[in-house]
């Protein structure tokens, strides 16, 4: 057998390359896969020579117009040089590649949560959804495969018009709806809107979920608190500020609904001032007590930009979300739209609103909003067992309450104590603006674990909470 | 019927409430509705009173305690004041809404079209697509359906990682891949973390697609432009510039592919400089006259992002994208990721990647370059028969070509001409930087029609092109 370059034996006899062959049905594409790997895994290095086309078929058994080609095929791509009369060669610029990273290890979870922020995903309606998607794929026009109007289907904007307005007192129509990956995304529009219109500050509830902070400040926006007391946000936002954002249905974290005074004070400070409220409605449709308390957002559209998303509702991971805004700021938050990129797709939008079309969601919302107010009671229960008793916050709504601990209660040992017992919780300490001097409380979701593990997750809180360390007195069984 | 206020005449007659009465079960909700809407709408003033609750039920044969809850509630939402002993009234704040705005006017589209950028969206393949979502959430545990790993979800980039080895020479493993929202997501992600590296400037292709160059412009990158010759980009990018963005496999928008030697040089560029390359591979797997060339990434995995979509091989409006990252910049991306806020349905992703491994997206794919193809040589044979012939650019791959034109044509007239026949149609003009004397040219996007309608589109190409004033000459039927 002929050779023409002293890596040719490596060549013929190398496992890799063998078995390359051995594996694949097209020859020429598996020569050439093994000829890549060789020079990336340094076996071959830049400038070594390759062996002539015909020496390498009769050493491989192949014909010697398949080398050929994949040599090639390699050339095109940059792998090798040939020049007439002189041997292939690796390219100079063929370095081989840096080794391999391992996928990032991922956190060993515990195994039972009490986190803020996710509702039951178990009970994501599956079926139901199944179903939308097939009804919404089986009638919608092809064109509306291809990209449509920047703020996002028509269908999902007049299913969401319908259903916002009926469900949660919101002044619009479809037209100055704009679909969002959730309120995030949505946040980061009306940033990146606000600060090309010259603004540069931005007023926050304090406490408020830390991520929306971060989120402004990446817009170049400087954060000022808005304190948060028994009636909720402030409506005196820092002279100077002409936006904030508010949790006026159930106030993130600490759960206390906006008082009606309140409102109308944000609503006058905001025309005094000609400037914007963002009513970030993370969570408006689980109320327990009574009807759940309409959207600031009737009393001023104009003045006050509605957020909601499928969040808590159905599940975080659907990304998908929604801003009604005021008329002015329609076609600025669309360009901010086009600089972020992000977008839902389209299927996913038209699923949403069959699942709103048919009734399927408000299905949903309320099995959901009875399971987990059945949660909550069994919480406040625990809560109010402990010795001294826990008093809870912003139990009327939403999916989470608030439990200050004593004043002496050292948070880490109790994180601590929480994760030997296999357990997620959330303390309120990152959600504070500054927490200094801030009272140690747990942030209670009990939304979270699926319904099966509800009494143990329970049980595992209670023995959490009985520590001599957190002096919160003796445990208490659920069942 | 005993009165208390001017208003309650106006009220107990009213069309809006007896309408909005009779229209719902909830008669309570009803009538918060109908107050509601007298306040927006102006028929209601802050501070008019409002009849007491006693009179009012009276007035509509309601029982007091619905009408005295109404109140309450309205009173919870700020529309309403109540103090003791005093009629209720309309809240001070409570100021109507602005006029509803019209929903745009989609613009009116033409009924054919040859434009670029869009896949034949009719070819969608809907019931694998339903299948494999199916497929997906059937098995899919729920704690996926919370919020996961901020790269996107473990399964489809697992997906991904086999399949962008396999078919374009791409060197990854999962750990170095972020799921977007398509290319635009991923270029505002990457721009982002370059100019917080301190870098402020960006080498894009001239020509290119314009929406890109805003993207980095917005992102505060100066954009520089990067000359493209008959062998693709230039391998020199102008000084000082340390990121280029190019389109090896098929340039965007003028089909060559980027020459062998060009491919080692940007690579020796790029290590030269401490550069990176961003390769958008946005039509890397159509390619018709031989076999796809790899992708330029797999000569030098940590200089050069690899950026994929499924834009034009499944539909655009499924927003789904992905970027190859060298290992250092994995994590920069994913703050950056965090702050621009976007991010895909994990569903969608889950079926994704049930696609990918099912085959399906193979099939999918090998079925629609068959389809293109066989459009491509139609198109061919017309430009050819035209009086000058017309000859295109960039026909190996792809789904788009580019015809130069006469230069004298006025493509003003040209493109009303298109207008006037019905037909959708792009010039390459807004894609230079600088269009200033450049030759008049059409790029002809052949994916585009469904694939019923192709011959009449060709058809009315060929009318279009048949002008006294473009100086195109003879009209060719297709057909």
């Amino acid at each position: 057998v002929k050779r023409s370059g002293s890596v040719a034996d490596d060549w013929a006899s190398s496992p890799i390359l063998t078995t390359a062959l051995a594996a694949r049905g097209g020859r020429r594409v598996a020569l050439e896969e093994a000829i890549r790997d060789a020079i990336r895994s340094g076996r071959l290095q830049p400038s070594d020579p390759l062996p002539s086309s015909r020496s390498l078929a009769a050493d491989l058994g192949l014909a010697r117009g398949t080398v050929a080609e994949a040599y090639a095929q390699l050339t095109a791509e940059g792998y090798l040089t040939a020049r007439p009369g002189a041997p292939t060669r690796v390219a100079a610029g063929a370095a081989p590649a840096e080794p391999a990273i391992a996928d990032r290890t991922p956190a060993e979870r515990p195994a039972f949560t009490l986190e803020v922020g996710v509702p039951d995903v178990a009970a994501f309606p599956r079926a139901a959804w199944i179903a939308a998607m097939r009804r919404a794929l089986r009638t919608a026009p092809s064109p509306l495969l291809a990209l449509g109007d920047p703020r996002g289907s028509a269908a999902l904007r007049e299913a969401l018009a319908t259903h916002l307005r009926r469900t949660r007192g919101v002044v619009t129509d479809p037209a100055r709806i704009v679909v969002t990956c959730g309120f995030s995304h949505g946040l980061a529009m009306l940033c990146r809107t606000l600060r090309a219109t010259g603004l540069d500050e931005i007023a926050m509830e304090d406490p408020c979920l830390h991520q929306h902070r971060t989120i402004a400040a990446g817009a170049s926006l400087r954060v000022r608190a808005l304190p948060v007391d028994e009636d909720g946000a402030s409506a005196s936002p820092p002279a100077g500020t002409r936006v904030a954002i508010v949790t006026p249905a159930h106030q993130f974290p600490l759960g206390m609904t906006l008082a009606p005074a309140r409102r109308n004070a944000l609503i006058a400070w905001a025309a005094a001032h000609d400037a914007l409220i963002v009513e970030d409605d993370y969570d408006g449709e689980y109320r327990y007590d009574h009807q759940p308390v309409g959207a600031l957002q009737g009393l001023d559209p104009e003045r006050v930009v509605y957020a909601g998303t499928v969040s808590k509702t159905l599940a975080p991971a659907l990304r998908l979300g929604w801003l009604v805004l005021p008329q002015r700021l329609v076609e600025p938050a669309l360009e901010a739209k086009d600089l972020l990129a992000g977008e839902v797709s389209t299927i996913e939008q038209l699923t949403m609103a069959e699942l709103l079309q048919s009734g399927a969601y408000d299905r949903h919302v309320r099995r959901t909003r009875l399971r987990y107010r059945r949660r909550r009671d069994l919480l406040i229960e625990l809560l109010a067992a402990q010795t001294p008793p826990l008093t809870p916050r912003g139990i009327a709504a939403g999916l989470h309450v608030v439990a200050e601990l004593p004043a002496d209660t050292d948070e880490d040992l109790l994180m601590a104590r929480a994760a030997d017992n296999d357990l997620a919780l959330n303390t309120l300490t990152p959600y504070w603006h500054d927490p200094t001097g801030k009272r140690p409380s747990l942030i209670l979701g009990y939304a979270a674990p699926p319904d099966h593990a509800f009494a143990q997750t329970l049980a595992l809180l209670a023995r959490v909470l009985y520590s001599p360390q957190t002096r919160l007195g003796r445990s208490v069984s659920t069942r």
